[in-house]
């Protein structure tokens, strides 16, 4: 049977399973990837596996979020990352080297392989033809330790692209589109495979742009087949040698089609504060900005920052904007200096910051207090950026950079110019050299464990009966950015759980860490629709777990942090009825008698509301295999039994 | 009467007094120049003057310190800047400009003129003939309003430099050996006028780098001449016409004299953590490092980064070092970016920052527990890193780099190659246009105030009694950075006392903000030596005042601090005999009747001793016009009182 390219990529490293959308299956893992602020935790579970090295072709760990170092804490993690990748096995990419999606695909991406993530973004990794899969950070490391990837078979959205954009219009408005018409829910247990004539005017970093933001609809990943673009980005990055022609079989179908003609685009915004806010630039231009921002993984291409260049060449940028260009690797800061691009840029009054991702993940440039920030960047949840009730916009780079000349929100066609022209280079610097390979013969290595660097708390399994009060109810959209905060103030204590669990909920509510802490029990927490939206950061998971959180309610959940959930032994259910999320209140005492025993796949389970005297049914949507994870009270003490049960 | 440089600029600038040294003097401010973590004060104190445009040739307001902008806070002092610039008729510096020091030296740097800046380290512009001195954000104000600047005639230390410095060894090596001779207290009171033969193999820039740090040795300022170094960095920045010659007069002598052969020196390094823990870079080779610094105000020029660039082409640095590489200006980043020295460093392996102070002020950049950070920067005072019990070594670009390659501290003659050459380019990009000129025609601005910037609180006149404990004993040369300091977490809140004051203190005793809460009342701080030295924030006066502290007694006193403290109405007292410092415990409850009284010229003060029934004591060294604000209750009581007098 024909098949598309999404299926041939799963079905050619299909370990258990079928192709049947919903039916559980299991992947070989090829490589993996892990970034800092999600890698420390990353390498202590790996740790806890008690391997001497990791059983995948390739595992790289980057060093991309954490770069402020406002203390010792993220210039420990540093040391203890490089300590771990010489101890394990594992490529180690130094802080300056670049954010880990473009980089990765740089040096080590290959048509065809698999890919499993800590971080949401690597399904970038699909505009080279990989299934790239953001994960949390324990499933990442067991993929290290050669366990297989499990999920369910996803629906294979098809999206045929055709036409050619217009000038001023750019990869980034057509992930715009695509998020205008799913929403942030639309992808949920899809693949999106784009395919068609207009895949051949995209370039790799251009359906990087694509593949990156597909996180913003809830996709499991896109894909992207690995046609001539491919191979040209491979011949520039001097990797020829790793091309392999992948597409999907003549003829084959999608379980969902959708189509865009690209001719038909115009520059799109997405307002504050959720990607999918979307609406064409002209109907919110003439709003005065205070910042416009080039750079992280969801524009990070050599384009992304010299057609910027060429637009600001020989003028300056307005006096009441900060321009905020941030690289996204070292190849790309060197060729950009080379080229005469960088110039351009500081010239006409940019700021230039250090490669990685910055702002992106609020490690820097906060906007300041109630003004407008132009963002290239995949999210605008609230408060991402470091500044509460922040106003940010994401848009594509000629977006941000006319706004930026003009110092208010503009539709780069008004601008009074030629669409400068960009060449890709034929060649590039291979980064391969200045990141640290795995040592052939393992050697006797020292973890370097600075003083913040704490284990992993123990959890105990769920109790007989769960019983206790609903410690917050939140409503939809909740991202993990809400959850469990970024930025430069709680990003370095993610190698200690006590120390990061004060700022779980923070966002969403001031006092969630002081009543879990009077209570000190077990308690429920509520969500509304596609609840844990977002980062894949597992510290989402653990922090609440940490503070008592045994069960998380939602009207639905997303993929990654459902998934983290379960990791961390906390009981992820569903209302069986939507409308029964209203019958909740906050502070209402709950109860589930035997959770475990009620959680036979397909069956519903009973949720008494003390105070109402009243129970609601809850569905859940495990498999065996993760029911067994939650009643072993999470997958680490799973690993432990089963270590113990073969006598080891 | 033949007079030396130094002379010939306080006589030309001479409002009152003799060149007597020791004698009271008042100077003509010509110039000014503040930056963003002290100058929000200044704006806020310029505004509490009331005038509608400063009164100076030229003030200017640059953004170099607080640029991380982790949340609003930075922004919103930015904006605030940028607003009070326009209102007060003010050069605005927008961020990404660069360090203050060395743009206001290219944008604005005239030999013969006076500069007082809000940075201690503004004495850098006496690289070109300038007479430029480092104060309080209220005295910089004051000048702003058209006020003199009030200080004691120094005495003026002539160091004449013979000789030609050697290869591998560099500017940064001769400042070190001051130090060396020196220590941290040496230049008290005094003005270091550099002259000699050696000074032609010296660039304006390299003078810089030695100016800088005379600030280390305590000195009230450095001057060189302005010779052909001058003319030919004046013509590099396009503003040749700008050149005035200017020397000693022949025959000219001085109070104090030294000399150095430059041709006998050999790389030097400073130990932690003081600048003046001077040795050999051999004495102390082989020690493992986690990072190399090259950047600050203390080697800003072309040649310290492309030096460096130089001597890794081609190289990678050591694995384990993070090699950061901080641009001081926009100009110097276009500059290396365009000569290819900037594809060098990133080639092997560098780190490049946001252009600005950076990391030498403790914003980022912290180096990991208990390693060895190399730093090209001014100061290495305990903690100013951002990481507790820092290891901070102070040294040359060529020290830095050498060891960078290494991976531990090298003498770079040790390194196997050949000097670099580099050849200063005839002219560079003008940066004047990229910074924002005062309006011509003033217009109405509105002070753009976020949350975060709070006005400043009132304070009280001395009591007629002035009766508390002695809430802090401290020891010798503690700096401004240990009474408040700065770094990441702390700086954003210099526009806010009553936020920031909780640091005061906290890194020599981390409950001196608890015991003065809880206290709510008048006390006494104590110190050794050179008390106050280092950094020019006012807010290391303000902040404990604002705690209660009316009377800080010690064995010496650095000059801006010692001033600072008299424009906030504390009273700055010396034991008159050194060691009574050895009768006075903590908590002792002290006693000065009458302060106010007690302060005519030359007179001894009793302080009581209540636990003891004891007296001793204390000298002062206040002229009358500082007994005046002092009895005033500080210098804005003081200029309200006057504005009551006149009747306005």
């Amino acid at each position: 049977m024909a098949k598309n390219l999404a299926q041939k990529l799963i079905d050619s490293h299909l370990v258990s399973g079928s192709l049947e959308p919903g039916s559980p299956i299991e992947l070989k893992i090829d490589q993996t990837l892990t970034q800092d602020a999600t890698g420390t935790m990353v390498m202590l579970e790996f740790e806890a596996l008690g391997l001497p090295r990791v059983k995948t072709e390739l595992s790289a760990q980057y060093v991309d979020h954490n770069l402020l170092q406002t203390d010792f804490k993220n210039a420990d993690d540093h040391l203890f990352l490089q300590s771990a990748c010489r101890k394990f096995g594992v490529w180690f990419s130094r802080p300056g080297n670049g954010v880990s999606h473009p980089v990765h695909m740089s040096c080590f991406g290959i048509p065809g392989k698999t890919l499993l993530g800590s971080d949401s973004h690597t399904c970038a990794a699909g505009s080279m033809g990989m299934l790239a899969i953001g994960a949390g950070g324990l499933q990442v490391a067991m993929a290290m330790a050669g366990v297989p990837f499990a999920l369910k078979m996803p629906k294979i959205l098809g999206v045929k692209l055709e036409g050619k954009l217009p000038p001023w219009v750019s990869a980034k408005d057509i992930i715009l589109e695509m998020l205008r018409r799913q929403t942030v829910k639309g992808g949920v247990n899809k693949i999106v495979e784009y395919y068609g004539p207009g895949l051949a005017t995209l370039t790799a970093m251009d359906r990087h742009v694509i593949a990156n933001m597909g996180q913003e609809m809830g996709a499991t990943t896109s894909v992207f087949p690995a046609d001539e673009a491919v191979r040209a980005f491979l011949t520039q990055q001097q990797r020829e040698g790793d091309f392999v022609e992948l597409r999907a079989d003549e003829g084959a179908g999608y379980d969902e089609e959708d189509s865009i003609d690209l001719s038909a685009l115009e520059p799109l915004i997405a307002c504050p504060s959720s990607p999918d806010k979307v609406v064409p630039v002209r109907e919110v231009a003439g709003r005065a900005i205070y910042q416009s921002y080039i750079g992280s993984s969801a524009n990070p291409g050599l384009r992304d920052f010299a057609i910027p260049a060429r637009i600001v060449a020989g003028r300056h940028v307005n006096d009441n904007v900060s321009f905020d260009i941030n690289p996204t690797s070292r190849q790309l800061l060197e060729e950009i200096s080379r080229s005469g691009d960088l110039a351009r840029l500081l010239e006409a009054g940019a700021r230039l910051h250090q490669t990685g991702c910055g702002g992106c993940i609020g490690m820097g440039q906060a906007p300041a207090s109630g003004r407008i920030s132009l963002r290239t960047v995949p999210r605008n949840f609230p408060g991402r950026s470091g500044t509460k009730e922040d106003q940010v916009y994401l848009c594509s780079p000629e977006v941000a950079t006319a706004s930026a000349l003009r110092g208010e929100i503009t539709d780069p066609r008004d601008l009074d110019m030629d669409y400068p022209t960009f060449e890709e280079p034929g060649q590039l610097p291979d980064m391969r050299p200045l990141l640290q390979p795995p040592q052939e013969i393992p050697v006797a290595v020292e973890l370097v464990k600075g003083p913040n660097i704490q284990p992993l708390p123990e959890f105990e399994k769920l109790p007989q009966v769960l019983r206790g009060p609903l410690l917050l109810k939140a409503g939809d959209n909740v991202s993990t950015d809400e959850i469990l905060p970024a930025g430069a103030e709680i990003l370095p204590l993610r190698s200690n759980i006590p120390a990061i669990s004060r700022y779980a909920f923070s966002r969403v509510d001031e006092d969630f860490y002081q009543r879990a802490m009077d209570l000190s029990g077990d308690c429920f927490v509520v969500g509304g629709e596609n609840y844990g939206q977002g980062s894949s950061r597992e510290h989402a998971a653990i922090s609440p777990r940490y503070l008592g959180v045994r069960c998380v309610i939602a009207r639905s959940m997303a993929r990654i942090h459902r998934r983290n959930l379960v990791n961390f032994g906390v009981l992820p259910l569903l209302f069986d009825d939507a409308e029964d999320y209203d019958r909740l209140e906050q502070d209402s005492v709950l109860e589930l008698d035997d959770p475990i025993g009620q959680l036979a796949p397909g069956k519903l389970v009973e949720l008494k509301i003390n105070s109402a005297g009243d129970t609601i049914k809850l569905r859940h949507d495990l498999s065996e295999a993760e029911i067994e994870t939650i009643r072993a009270g999470g997958l680490i003490n799973e690993a432990r039994e089963k270590h113990l049960a073969d006598g080891k």
